[in-house]
């Protein structure tokens, strides 16, 4: 007899459909421990929500998020609402005894992500954070060829998460004001690739450089036919080193020409290298300097194959692709395992870890804000 | 009846071998208004300068610098010793109203390539700085479309020349000593990518927001079995921004995994955006906004056609590629053009330009060495 | 009130999985006008049934293929059984007034095929046949390029499925005798070119010029340590002149190196061409030959963009590759709009369509089996 | 004292630029026992051709071959003329004792060549064919693999040549009649490829089991504004089988869309696979069927590192690509190694060896004039 897990989520837009379509596809892919009952969701817009639910298979729904992380029926919250209505739910669901599962980044600010993660600290549920990219089969792959010592000393992590959808038609909305959205690409693209190289290298950043954010369209139309001004950064580049000394550099940006959705990174090591560009998600780009110069090079592995490159074996035969949604089927099953005592594929990020992503986030902005550089004027 | 053009040489190594190839090959696929002749060839091993000469056609030789910057028959000479040889020479030359051509970087220091600059303010010759990707055609076509307007305005300028020679085993030398080599990856590889960004963009940069330098091998093996000690760097990135806001990310590197000569630049701007990587130098991507998201993407551009892609029609039909060494003739074949009353294909840079780039690169350095970060254990 | 439409699905492996994931998704994306009920799975192996069903929520379960084709419930049923089982249900359903979506290709034989497509004009019920790669984003954008005019004039057709799992180490099976599949990678893969080549151009294949099957393992290990004997095709390649006198070229392989599952088609036409590759599905290169030499190259053209790319706006925002299984729910979405009397995304293969197929298959055998060849001992 | 070798050329167009080049550039990079002294050119020009002597440093110019093939001075005579007349000046040449080398393909017609290649037999002097292909060190170093075993047994040669000038707009020549050229594509671009094909593989095609010509444009403008009847096939696909069993397919073409000067071809093996594409000529890509699913995948490797990858340590510093014009200097250096008595870093073609790959273009034309075809109409 199978053990269920009744969840609640909070959210019905983009996120909402990726996480609900992820519980109503992991028990048909997935053996774990616990199923996922799709218990109650919530939202604001009464109309919609009902449709939602109806549409995704959830049995209940409500429109008072408060209600929803007290229901004694729910095991699991999953927050999937805009950041800066993180720390509420979340701290509630935890102060009720729930599991929580929060979109990324953990918070609006820094300070609802402290609040959150000691509130985990204490808590009797368990948490996890949405990183979805860790399970792409290719990240995760890179994740394991690091942990077995392929790439050596690490010495660059290059970053790069590149999209093309702010310019200067695109109308203004909560995203582009600080005051709801934190930041603009840095807390949502640079937050995930913040992780992945935490998660890659099992490494901290200990130091911030220099950052340079930029806000190229200050002033933005508006759906009504005005214009309302912009505040975040619409590109935000920064350099870091890690514990260990490995060089990293940042980049965030959503005025990056061609690239829709280019979540790029590159680790290269004394022994080994490997890349990964989620607009081909399924390849690993991996070099072994073993090979040396004669027969060497990036190797493109088709990270497609079962039992050889992670999550695969759930799905299909080898040489039939994953697509961005499976990252986070791939996330449910392994939480599922871990809130049934069993091991994940590779580790999740829970509330102290994605903390010290947040950090890092502040650590840039605090960089970006203090504006220090060296002019050139002053060198002559 | 053509007119000649007598050139001294210093200098006879890597690039010593590159220009005399240059001289040599110049006429063959070339009109130009003069012919260059190889007329002496200095460095400081007869002998092997003996065998030099004779191989590459030079008909005088001389140990003796000096000599040769006064040679009353020498018009140009070109200066292709180590960094920190530029300046002698080259201000000798000037003063002997010699035109001249020097490598890149400009010199070992700022303050040396600020004399040179002043010299050549005064005087009667011309002088030239071998920036030599500026003329792979891909480059020149990348230069011509952001002239024509194809790219807008532009956001981003993403440059990285990576290399991988520089692991622990190699043995120390000169290259590892900061008061010979002025520094490290930075003024070798960077000098290249903020010479191409200034030259593609038009636009110069206006400050440096941070800049990390990372010698990840401060003991390196020497050839007589001992050690020595590296004070250069073996990595350097820098933030910077453009005086039209333009945001800049640069990193070298010499211990890049799989790159062996990745000299890669990318710009993306409000209508179009182009990538360039050494790696597949006969390559251009461009992107078109305009081909809009239904059939717009990366264009894979061979720039290979005789009157379509600068340079090209001088040497093969169409498909058939150039090599590294092609650079250097066509920048012979552009400096021939000035000295003799014509236009070049693309602009040459000169040491007043030259010296414009060793300003961000001391700049880079001062960022480096202040050392300035936001440390991870001051935000909690 | 929206419409049901009660499918009955014949096999439970890998199309059974996929098709019943299609069926249960599908609504969850889509908007169509009829919706499945997952009403009765039929397979031999009665407990794997039964946990197959559960597992994808069949409502019912038979061993009895021919109680299912009959069953007054059923409204469509799927035949998703090895090749050479075709036949004999999608007769028997047709007969029963039902609606038939069988796997690819349309049957073992053209004797089998030529009976379904008959049996088909003369029914009552609808026909489809699974070329899922037609639903690809981009191919179904290739597919109107193509309608637009954007080709001109097709030249090549140049087809290659390439797989790597037949190596001498794999064991022998039903797949490797040809009473049993009729042919190895020809059927198999081939069936997916020509369709493919077929729906692209909307031209119909003329002539076959050449064939060549190789059987590079005529003797194959079994699992009980024994070998058997396998007598289909490792390998075949043919050549074909098109109606309009393309000149099509197609090679299907699994024994081809690292090529795991490289379904790959390019059209070299007068004004444009396009190429995709499986290995990257999300992925059209496209030319335009307007571009010119100077601007053009092929363009990689991300094919995730709602609105500008079929089926994209039904799933994530812009740059969220799809992956595998998306061919599927979207042919099912298609066949509901059919059924439901709409227009699909792009056409649909129904029998009469793959017969056509079929026929180009057997064609090419029978010119590989003729084995007519010049020979060079021939030739002096 | 090194030893001279007297050079005859004949032709002064495209060929006679490239081999002028790689004459005087040879003893710049190679240390070879003879070095070539640009004896007597020769073209029936008599203006252009002295103008061209001068440009390339012929010594001595001539509009008469008779007279150069006998000039008791000339020691090897090159032959870069147009396809039908090689034949007349190369057995001349042999008659007079000289060394001849010769462009490719060998002749014009098989009995052309098999004229030439017994007057080889019987000679004195050495014969070479230009198969510039051979020497670029991506071709070499797969070449090496290859002989080393590491492709293991070789299942399938695909090989492509496209190439995109033959659009109807292209005015006609005599490279569009038959009598004179003798194919159109298909000698000029599938001789380079059945060369490759036998130089990679070392095996000899058996059997030739169907081709395709096709003729887009039968009429085509001249440049005197009427038109001409063009009977040279625009494209033409072959296939074959080695006397190994491996499967070959091939394709020529000049109406390939994007493809300016695409010459790829792949190999896959039991052990390991290769591919090239003149398009990146640097670059050999490898496949290791022992790094296994997991951690395998096609290998970019750069060939440009010196005594790793064949010719390169003549040239420059690592990672400094080569272009088009090298693999005729390396063919020289090689030419001259084995006069001298020397080993050629790979194989050069001799007369013999090109006769061979003249037979496999003769055997396709006879397939594709044989027109045998399984016509579609006949299955049913």
């Amino acid at each position: 007899m199978v053990k269920e897990l009744r969840v609640g989520l909070l959210g019905t837009k983009f996120m909402g459909r990726a996480h609900s379509n992820a519980y109503g596809q992991v028990a048909k892919f997935f053996e774990t421990p616990l199923v996922p009952v799709l218990w109650k969701a919530c939202a604001r817009d009464e109309a919609a929500l009902v449709e939602f639910a109806e549409r995704w298979g959830w049995q209940h729904a409500t429109t008072d998020w408060r209600e929803l992380v007290v229901d004694p029926e729910v095991e699991l919250v999953d927050v999937g609402t805009p950041n800066h209505l993180h720390a509420k739910p979340a701290l509630a669901a935890l102060a009720a005894g729930k599991h929580v599962a929060c979109e990324k980044p953990l918070a609006g600010t820094l300070e609802d992500a402290r609040a959150m993660r000691d509130a985990a600290a204490d808590a009797a549920g368990q948490t996890f954070v949405w990183f979805n990219y860790r399970r792409c089969p290719a990240i995760a792959t890179a994740y394991r060829f690091v942990r077995e010592g392929r790439l050596g000393r690490i010495y660059h992590v290059r970053a790069r998460y590149l999209q093309n959808w702010g310019g200067p038609e695109t109308p203004g909305s909560w995203r582009f004001r600080k005051e709801l959205a934190g930041s603009g690409a840095h807390g949502d693209l640079n937050a995930h690739s913040i992780d992945l190289a935490r998660f890659l290298t099992g490494d901290e950043i200990a130091e911030v450089h220099g950052a340079v954010a930029r806000t190229f369209h200050p002033e933005r139309p508006t759906e009504d036919g005005g214009t309302m001004k912009s505040d975040v950064d619409d590109a935000l580049a920064f350099l870091a080193t890690f514990e260990s000394g490995t060089l990293g550099t940042f980049e965030a940006s959503r005025v990056a020409g061609p690239h829709e959705n280019a979540n790029s990174i590159e680790l290269n090591g004394e022994l080994g290298s490997v890349r990964f560009d989620f607009e081909n998600m399924n390849v690993l780009e991996f070099h072994d300097a073993a090979d040396g110069p004669r027969e060497g090079g990036w190797r493109r592995i088709q990270c497609t194959t079962a039992n050889a490159h992670p999550f695969v074996a759930n799905w299909w035969p080898p040489g039939h692709g994953l697509g961005y949604e499976h990252g986070f089927v791939n996330q449910v099953a392994d939480m599922l395992r871990v809130l049934g005592g069993e091991e994940p594929e590779v580790p999740l990020a829970d509330f102290a870890d994605a903390y010290e992503t947040q950090r890092v986030l502040a650590a840039a902005l605090v960089a970006a804000e203090e504006r220090r550089a060296v002019r050139l004027s002053t060198i002559e």
